[in-house]
């Protein structure tokens, strides 16, 4: 890659975030050395993406200690900034998973915690790239050709782990290896995820792509454009289905109509084995406003109703193989991950 | 209805057009008494959708023989400006089609001119109505249920016809004789003509809706939530392959996966019987802008190329019915319209 995007690092005993919020329009990067700041960073959305925040939350609860120190707070003052953390956006599990994890290491000293947050990036980081070989290892094996043209939807890149990605690490790996043609992204209504990050993550990368309304997705498909479609996952049940950002199940009827390749990449932590199909996976339904307005601007009649879902859900028979760093899952009917 | 949308009127020897560019925001009717400004209008969309934009090209005829009248120009520069008004918009074929058929009239005198127009503006009107009976009688037939939750994309309504519309026009006589429960707008990116106008229509007629983003549909159709999709469309092939605003497709296929009814609404004028197939319609591709830019805030890196088709093609075998003004068509596979 030509440029390395960050979205979170540790420097000079510091957090600095690549603030999301900006992109596509300037890269700014923000230091926080204080825990109030950066609970509002991360309710804001300087930095989103469930890996991503985990990582945010690890390195936190050292700011959290240096603070402490800084300041001279009790233990119990400390305690209590770490839980503000922890809950500054209780829906994102993995935000609420690491801060509890390094927690634990507070006994034995600050350094024994900054040792735990850096593992923790390493790991999710190192995931990053293992998805990236088994998936393109996947796609390679099924297509044997050099010049893919791949579809993706929402962001699933750098700017949503530590490392390279999901789905965006199995693209940027099969560009690495020389195969990637061009990548359509969807722009990914309402909060153009796609548009806006996927887009400057694969401008970032030197990847040529273009940006499609959602709505073109099945006509690039089905007129043969395309030859794989890869998507993260937000969570997935055990037979299989796939709940990931809504216009997902749409990419996934076309790939299957036009018989190509439909790929969910996902860490193993994703996989919630306790949930035995997808009909059991709680759909969060958004504001009507994302729809509504548009960057303040009045889109719709006032007081319209929406539709709104975050999510929709794939079933697995619509999925040609799940990929997690430790190997690809193809589900026939009956079979669980 | 509660109250009468009228994109077009023809009032005290002036066109009156209802601008579309402010809708929802606000409900402005603006009056044309010369060529100039409503060429301007045409262009700038304060007048949209393919009827409608014929019935402006009808009248404005009339316009330009007052407007010469008054300021004394020669016959020539008659003909000059229904040349301009005619080629306002190239690419909307009803405009050049309705100015061409009202000028035939130019030698019977300005009030003959007039009652031709006047005709063309009936006959459109009366489509919608003929449409929406046929259309509401095969979805009764086919249903058998008074508490319909339906879906469309795009607008189809009152702003692209004189009439209450083609798809639009169905819903609303289902309305009217107390078979909707709701309507599932799609917001239809890149331009919003869903959430900006289908929206706004729904609300005018007191028809309970929700706007969802175009990648919910399949989800919405999928979960059982829609009991049929109705659209429009812009050409349609010989055997029924039908183009529409880009996004139906993808609702088309959900349809095809729940088996629940998508019909093609369309006056026989857009049933292109020299064309065999979809293949052989030529889509527009759009401007990068459309999709890079919103209401002019960059959303996506400068210079990012796009996949912006203005239509894509839905293939007869996903086409439940076909609804005319004549009748509706249930095309078998080896059959024609």
């Amino acid at each position: 890659m030509s440029s390395a995007i960050e979205a979170i690092t540790w420097q000079n005993e510091k957090i600095v975030l690549l603030d999301q919020t900006q992109i596509p329009i300037s890269e700014n990067y923000i230091s926080y050395d204080e825990i109030s700041p950066l609970v509002l960073a991360i309710q804001q959305l300087v930095v989103r993406g469930a890996p991503a925040l985990g990582v945010a939350g690890a390195y936190g609860v050292v700011l959290a200690i240096d603070e402490a120190k800084r300041k001279g707070l009790s233990a119990q003052e400390l305690e209590l900034n770490i839980d503000l953390l922890r809950d500054a956006r209780p829906t994102a599990v993995n935000l609420a998973w690491a801060v509890e994890k390094i927690r634990k290491h507070l006994p034995a000293g600050r350094d024994a915690v900054l040792a735990a947050a850096h593992q923790l990036a390493r790991e999710d980081k190192e995931s990053s790239i293992s998805m990236g070989n088994i998936g393109a290892d996947w796609l390679i094996k099924k297509l044997g050709n050099n010049s893919l043209t791949l579809l993706t939807h929402c962001n699933t890149g750098s700017l949503a782990t530590t490392g390279t990605g999901t789905a965006l690490g199995v693209i940027k790996e099969l560009h690495k290896r020389g195969y990637v043609k061009e990548v359509y992204a969807d722009e990914t209504r309402p909060l153009l995820q796609g548009s806006r990050l996927t887009a400057w993550e694969l401008m970032k990368s030197e990847i040529p792509y273009r940006i499609e309304p959602d709505g073109a997705a099945a006509m690039a498909i089905l007129s043969g454009r395309i030859d794989a479609a890869l998507i993260g996952a937000d969570r997935i049940a055990k037979n299989g289905d796939s709940a990931n950002k809504i216009g997902s199940l749409s990419v996934a009827l076309a790939c299957h109509e036009a018989g190509i390749p439909f790929l969910v990449v996902a860490p193993e932590s994703t996989v919630d084995r306790t949930i035995s199909s997808g009909s059991d996976i709680h759909i969060e339904i958004r504001a009507d406003e994302e729809l509504t307005y548009f960057k303040g601007i009045q889109v719709a009649p006032l007081g319209a109703k929406t539709f709104n879902p975050a999510f929709d859900v794939t079933p697995a028979k619509y999925i040609s193989a799940v990929i997690t760093e430790n190997q690809s899952y193809e589900i026939a009917e009956g079979q669980t991950l």
